[in-house]
């Protein structure tokens, strides 16, 4: 058995999110019909960080075990061909086993993009558009209390299926550039729709609707009901994962 | 009668180019419809420069004539309220009918997006993918002899109404970026493909499958058959009308 590792980009508009679904309108039905068609035989395939519907990824990781000997650019170009241009394999390369895309992985990084203008631009399609003006320095303030481990209870969407809400924020920036920001947020996990209830809340306070330290209070409350609505997909974007050094993950972006 | 001008930006994908059809997938379709939604009225849209299927426009300038009286944001929000995601109204204002939106141009703005990669990548929506590595300092030497006034016939599309095919280029660079590349093409006016034809033959020139001089020769040859191919719609925006200074065309974009 080879255990193949796959580096993966794909824009989310088109999938209802990673996981397969009966109607295979996913991206990991797309993936698994386009490596089969390659492996002749069926394969199971585990990514680094399930994504949901509308959702993009700049760096996905997955892997699966297949019984053929294939040269790896079969597992890139041979995929690709069979893949819409909306997914895209980057690299592929073979590891020990013992390398697991999930349980390997040390922390996930994800990235929000947002733009503040009365009009909305179709060219920035992975970003989510606020019609107002945003205090960015009172997002800044507002962010600080979410570093560190806490229980985020709070951001959690009812249907999370995670045994603890419990989880360690190791970093986390919001960035300024010329016609857009965006928000960057590294942690050990995260439960679901976490990073867009932040931003839901975090917006509320950008907007001057809150005030800096409601953030804290709502973050304190464990209360769902507290905090502000899940912010679109569309601004979302898994980024990078991080694996401890030796199995050279970066290369298959590289 | 007012005669409304408006800035638009559009992502060419869904749409069966600018000009209107019988099916209606175009995006004058979908203008004139959220236009007569404000207007109450059936009007009739001049636009500055046609793009063909998959072409997008960063700037396009669209001008109408309405009896109806509207407050500015009414073309603007009210519009965009009746737009699909991928159309944008970015700004309006009333001029003098002795503006045209096509006969007041004085020159057009193009830009090719394109990127060299072994793998293609989903987020660059906007540009073509090129598999294989580039000389570009071959591509701007080629480049060269284009611009002035030229018998452009060698680039033109067999389906061109233009009356004539000589058309002056004012401007031409070869940009290039940490992981894209793009041409700049300013000039009076294009024939129809012209830009996406001359794209063709310079990348002939970057792959190294014909030498320097070759675009001249096919340039000087005026003979379709010559010329490379096409190339696709997906890499070419176009990214700017130039107007007389006196109609503040660009106040609409900022």
């Amino acid at each position: 058995m080879n255990r193949v590792v796959l580096g993966l980009s794909y824009d989310g508009h088109d999938f209802e999110g990673w996981q397969t679904q009966p109607h295979g309108r996913t991206v990991q039905d797309r993936l698994s019909k386009a490596i089969e068609a390659i492996a002749h035989d069926t394969v199971s395939i585990v990514c680094a960080g399930r994504t949901d519907t509308g959702v993009h990824a700049r760096q996905q990781v997955v892997h699966f075990d297949s019984a053929v000997e294939r040269p790896l650019t079969a597992w890139v170009k041979g995929v690709n061909n069979g893949l819409p241009p909306t997914i895209s394999v980057k690299g592929a390369k073979l590891l020990d086993p013992e390398f697991h895309a999930r349980f390997s992985a040390v922390s996930r990084t994800y990235r929000y993009y947002f733009y503040s203008s009365p009009v909305r631009d179709p060219f920035k399609r992975f970003m989510t558009w606020v019609h107002y003006p945003l205090d960015l320095q009172a997002m800044r303030s507002a962010s600080a209390c979410l570093l560190g481990t806490h229980d985020f209870s709070a951001f959690r969407a009812s249907q999370c299926q995670a045994a603890s809400p419990v989880r360690t924020l190791h970093a986390m920036n919001l960035f300024e550039e010329t016609d857009h920001c965006y928000f960057e947020i590294q942690g050990n996990a995260f439960l679901h729709h976490m990073v867009r209830n932040l931003m839901g809340s975090l917006m509320e306070v950008g907007l001057g609707r809150q005030p800096v330290n409601w953030l804290k209070q709502v973050l304190e409350s464990k209360n769902r009901s507290l905090a502000a609505k899940t912010y679109p997909a569309q601004g979302l974007s898994l980024w990078k994962i991080e694996y401890p050094e030796q199995y050279g993950i970066q290369d298959l972006f590289s």
